[in-house]
């Protein structure tokens, strides 16, 4: 019996034919993380009617589903934040039928951040798969309306569903001004520091990826972007202006600080669990600058889609059905192992 | 038979009185640390005839002596970068009789840094009783005759010899920009923390310092400086735009973070040994900035305190003769007190 089987149990055992139909419409396939077990379960499909209902055509696995899972940010419920989808319900009706993304952060709507258009850093914010809110690795997903930005035409699905993450990359250069010339260096071959060279790469050609892995690297590549092997940087201390931490590793950390120049600073991408150390003294002695960075603007990833036609699509290295998100997500940690995608077939 | 006259024991047995006189006129009391121990010791007098020789007339003891001889940086020689005093000798004769405060940076004078005037991140530098160069707690010290300011007349040497941390303090301005009405906190009530939030305190008035030592803050009081006990802030968290760090400590550092506000900025201005720990992720999630701050411009220090006429002999606690420079810094690490300078009696 698999664990998507366990909901139908838990109903009890003198169930009929007739409830079990209301049943089905009633719940969705998800993939759960509760008292430190991912599994796929049975779930109330989202009934609040102050939002909108998106059925989910395809998701992104995150490290951040990882770290989760990990215990990273203590979160239970649905995982997963990135996604594409059809709005099937709005409250009034606006939304409805569209293809889209969705901010994952959902503010209170009634703060000074809010009100200007700004959930990001709302307070109360609950945020998709991460913080008080159920996630996107299911068959339906609730967001307020104004969390949702129609898709344009152009744009596949495979490449819709990077949204989030590359906005989050964009919002890099949110944080820190970049001219053109600014010797960066990300570090990290994962998915994100790959996003983050390829949109820094634009703000300024002395861009490089610095990571480990061959074959993610000849992903990178085939975006463009210029890459090194982190052992061709071994005698390359201070000599970039910015390094931005893609690898959410005390190694990482620890190659950003060697690597950055006095007075350069060190952008902070990836949360990850835990208290690393760090050489705080050498922030002081050198003047190091450490701007963390987290979530960009979905609208901004959309354009940069549009006006650059970049195929973010080239980055899956496997597309696995819902049914098998538990595997999925075992894959996502494995070697070699690009963007992951979770499809509802 | 006191430390002080190991050296002329070291000359050896079958010294005449002669040449006891000739080492009179060439050594000097010096405040020492080599091979973890502190001492007053002769040392030989600055003979390097490229650079200017000043005679000490006061020195400071800042909290990075004090880090030295626990093992910070790894410095063996003349402690001390806190100083006024006379040029006795110049190489071209220029300043020759001028009263001086120094910068501690000694550059190479040749790289792109130097030759724009500013050797602090000079690569090649030495640091005036920090890295490669003897410092100031003794009876004369050598700089080149870039480094040297000379002192307005209107300030006393028990106020000039604070030019060095004050221009530090005044540089955490040139690191983020200040604007009126920003809350800004400073974390640690001791020498460097006063004078930040003096600083700060003249470009936002919603500047705070937080301490935990009456008297301390008593005497931060008197300098117009707005005060705040740590206690009184336990349930005030992500209340302040800018949290300078300058306690020099883990539990400092840990107390910034809880009190700087999502998008807000810590600034690093101590300098301590060891690798603290962080929690990095806080940095990504509420996107943080953490700048790292050193030393600043003399000039802009002095000009500071004509403009102000700020009374920062207020901060002396105790006067010592560098004869009891080491009681002098163990006295420094006593509880409630503020400046020990050293005198030349």
């Amino acid at each position: 019996m698999s664990v998507h089987d366990n909901a139908s149990i838990l109903v009890g055992a003198d169930i009929t034919r007739k409830t079990t139909a209301i049943r089905v419409v009633s719940t969705m396939k998800a993939l759960t993380f509760r008292s430190g077990k991912l599994a796929l379960t049975d779930e109330p499909k989202p009934s609040d009617m102050s939002e909108a209902l998106v059925r989910v055509t395809m998701s992104g696995i995150c490290n951040t589903d990882v770290e989760i899972i990990r215990g990273y940010s203590g979160f239970e419920g649905i995982i997963g934040h990135e996604f594409v989808g059809i709005v099937e319900s709005s409250p009034d009706g606006s939304m409805d039928g569209k293809r889209v993304v969705g901010e994952i952060n959902a503010g209170c709507g009634e703060c000074r951040l809010c009100q200007a258009g700004d959930p990001r850093h709302c307070i109360s914010r609950s945020v998709l798969g991460i913080v008080s809110r159920n996630g996107c690795h299911s068959e339906y997903l609730s967001l307020p309306v104004r969390n949702l930005v129609e898709v344009p035409e152009g744009i596949p699905d495979s490449r819709a569903v990077f949204a989030e993450p590359l906005a989050a990359a964009i919002a890099v250069s949110e944080r820190i001004e970049i001219v053109d010339g600014d010797r960066i260096a990300v570090v990290g071959d994962g998915k994100l520091g790959i996003l983050c060279a390829a949109t820094l790469g634009r703000l300024s050609e002395s861009t490089v990826l610095v990571g480990k892995h061959e074959s993610k690297m000849a992903a990178a590549s085939q975006l463009g972007i210029r890459t090194i092997l982190l052992d061709d940087l071994a005698d390359s201390n201070q000599i970039f202006d910015v390094v931005v931490e893609a690898s959410g590793s005390q190694s990482g950390f620890d190659t950003a600080m060697r690597l950055v120049r006095p007075r350069g600073a060190i952008v902070l991408k990836s949360t990850f669990q835990g208290t690393p150390t760090w050489e705080a003294w050498r922030v002081v002695v050198d003047e190091i600058s450490v701007i963390g960075s987290r979530c960009g603007r979905l609208e901004t990833a959309l354009r940069f889609m549009t006006a650059t036609g970049i195929a973010l699509e080239s980055l899956v290295t496997e597309t696995i059905s819902l049914d098998d998100g538990v595997r999925a997500i075992s894959r996502a940690q494995e070697k070699d192992v690009l963007k992951i995608l979770l499809d509802r077939r």
